[in-house]
């Protein structure tokens, strides 16, 4: 019998692998592209071929792909206590370490002093899904049933569990899987550029916004309203940081109606805004915290919860007739993964990735506008910190979209990545995410603009007929 | 101003670390316990007190701590690629390879040439979130919106998430959480030694929690059931292998009224049950598979879900239609934890550690019976390779439990821990596990059962106390 020959990868994908956020049929068709390795803002192909990784993976790999410097300290760790958990009381000191670490950073960079105590899971979805759980639990403890419903708004992104999927607020998320839950409402998506009305200034739009906020809690009633939930910025609801005055309006009315304040950091945590937090930046007070992504910079599986001590208050009160917190992960506090984000966040803050994100974020900005911001097809290049978009527009005076929404910038994105630049068209507006290592040069900025700008030249007549 | 004294790590753990699955009381008071060390079946903890872990942490470190190769494996691949999402058609080498060999390796072992594609994440509960969301997503493509609910059983543990814990059947992990969410039918627990009628064979008990769900079924209507969720041996729910010819019925069942079945392997997969999968143990034909723990060993967060042709074949076939699949999560397919999943199957491979794990999990069983089988408060000592339960009882004539549930057991483990060996006090039925690491030999469960042993006869006077 003659032997089978080896599979490729390509086929072996194919005909094993179910690849998350993708379509089948396209993947059918084209197949993998098959990454070998990472360094630095490159990644590079199983054909040798190397592209800048402008999207640092999914907003995550904060201080670059290829640290030997973790490699080390994950595998130091693991010979150490390969494994630990956390429950009944158990522990490793590097969950101990970095709970401690985290609490008293964002404390200090969030000028958040309330807050008290660190959970933690795996995933950015996990996180927000522990958030979910947490708000019911408190208003269960305070004798607060009705208490239960979460406002989020369009655009949002939180995941893709069924609680955290329910809070995300693009339907695409949505669609098929009978989400959102019960109990889960959605407002308005706070984008000025997008659904700011003729002659409405960012403020008025913010007031705007806030004002649908109140009349939402009204309508629902105070009663029923746990909780509020947003991304400082915006990620994958279109790159939008928010409109002046915005949270602050927002804050004044959940203090109003006793309604929890979850901030979902997962994207803007660990200097991507260009500051520690986008809590301390825009001097948000939350009562839950989601942090995951930057936390280890990807190298680990790793996610937190910071809760608040209004919320810790509780269930310590309660502790004694409530019995055991019973819900908790496996791998909630991995020790590896700790040790893995105690030495990422020592390179953060050794390196000052902090500052540079903002610097090169400034840079990135400018460098776009210069060369593309002139383009008919570019609507709005924006962002803060290493966490930039571009809002592609069929027509720019009358901010039209293509008509078949999505498929312009997905078409920029793929020549762009042809060309050895990977920057992310997201799914839910015609935009393209930047959000590179912020280890990123300016060299490299320089490098992936020009790519970037050849590429959206190259399918400048494919976007004029889409446009027609 | 006099410098403020470091903090011991036991006082940094009370203000800073928020403890899953642990009493915030007991914890304050009692503090934690912090382990440095693990090699082979034993942890160190910080004041050098050695222990035997029966558990395997939590029933996952099925190769044992320490594996130093495992180590070098996870810095290797972390220098070569430390992350690569599967976002968009992605793909890396490992997590190529380990879809690849996870699926044959699960069509060979457990008899099921129709399992076709594996889905990656970092947890059991979020694989069976994913199982929850797939069966929605399933059957709203084939135009069958009505039937969307799972059934699940008491005593089954499927996670902690809002979907994946509502197929909890366990109580305490709703108790405050509003949980189940709708949609989710528990059936009776299929245990037989607490559950069984006197007089009652194990097959006649079989065939009435088979005769209950097929009266469950209709009761809501087959054309409402999308699926049917079970542990092969229930874990958390008190290490309970099924009757004999229970999933016998229960498949008959499910092929009657096209409804899917999801396989939780989360514990009994790799070696835990004496085979590779308890799939394969029990001839069970899975729809989709959720996998997690010993895939990894617990060395690096990784699950794995594996669909069949039958739920894929629908998937592809309306690809082009739906457009991309919206599930995913960051952390999907980690090419560290791949290439750490890849060498950990090499292990549990060359070192022959499922026959292993049937081997010592006789012997295991052999040793317990010997020496506390005779004990009047042991109703049962049970098991399937190294997955083994004690029930206590107060009364073994009768098998009456113990008036204040729960305390009986915990008090024999705490004591025990004191002894030097930790098992696993589950939370749902006086029942204690013993998982521990295949690799675990005949001296080593003789230790361990000699000081359990010994802490037994220590809280004797407190047992019969509580039993009076």
């Amino acid at each position: 019998m003659p032997a089978t020959p080896p599979l490729s990868l390509d086929d072996m994908d194919r005909q094993s692998l179910f690849h998350p956020v993708t379509s089948i049929s396209d993947h059918i068709t084209s197949g993998p592209v098959v990454y070998t390795r990472g360094d630095g803002v490159r990644l590079t192909d199983q054909h040798g071929r190397e592209v800048i990784d402008m999207g640092a993976g999914l907003w995550c790999v904060n201080v670059g792909y290829g640290r030997a410097g973790l490699a080390d300290v994950a595998a130091s760790a693991m010979r150490e206590l390969s494994f630990q958990h956390l429950f009944g009381s158990a522990a490793s000191e590097p969950a101990i370490r970095l709970a401690d670490r985290l609490l008293n950073l964002f404390r200090r960079e969030a000028c958040a002093p309330q807050m008290a105590r660190v959970f933690f899971g795996t995933s950015g979805s996990d996180a927000n899904d522990t958030a979910f759980k947490l708000v019911r639990y408190y208003n269960n403890l305070l004798g607060r049933p009705r208490k239960k419903k979460i406002i989020s708004r369009l655009g949002a992104y939180h995941g893709v569990s069924c609680a955290s999927g329910s809070l995300t607020g693009i339907s695409a998320y949505h669609k098929g899987f009978d989400l959102p839950l019960p109990d889960v409402v959605h407002v308005s998506c706070p984008h000025y550029y997008r659904h700011g009305l003729p002659g409405e200034s960012e403020a008025a739009f913010a007031a705007r916004m806030v004002a649908e906020l109140r009349a939402t809690i009204e309508r629902e009633g105070p009663d029923t309203i746990a909780a509020f939930i947003a991304e400082p910025v915006m990620g994958t609801g279109g790159v939008v940081p928010p409109p002046a005055g915005y949270f602050q309006g927002v804050q004044k009315l959940l203090a109003e109606h006793d309604i929890l304040f979850i901030v979902d950091e997962v994207i803007t945590g660990f200097g991507r805004t260009g500051s520690w937090f986008g809590s301390g930046k825009y001097a948000l007070e939350p009562d839950i915290v989601s942090l995951a992504k930057g936390l280890t910079s990807a190298y680990f599986p790793l996610s937190a919860s910071i809760v608040s001590e209004r919320v810790w208050r509780v269930l310590e009160a309660t502790s004694r007739t409530t019995g055991a917190f019973m819900h908790g992960f496996t791998y909630s506090g991995h020790p590896v993964g700790c040790a893995v984000a105690l030495a990422n966040l020592d390179i953060i803050a050794g390196e000052d990735l902090v500052s540079r994100s903002e610097k090169m974020g400034r840079y990135l900005l400018a460098r776009l506008r210069e060369s593309i911001g002139d383009n008919p097809f570019v609507g709005d290049i924006r962002g803060t910190g290493l966490m930039v978009g571009i809002e592609f527009v069929a027509d720019r005076a009358r901010r039209q979209d293509f008509p078949a929404e999505g498929a312009a910038h997905r078409l920029v994105a793929k020549r762009a990545q042809e060309r050895g630049v990977l920057t992310r068209a997201l799914p839910f507006l015609p935009v393209t995410s930047f959000s590179p290592p912020l280890t990123v040069t300016e060299a490299e900025i320089d490098e992936a603009v020009e790519r970037y700008a050849g590429a959206l030249g190259d399918v400048l007549p494919q976007l004029r007929a889409l446009a027609a």
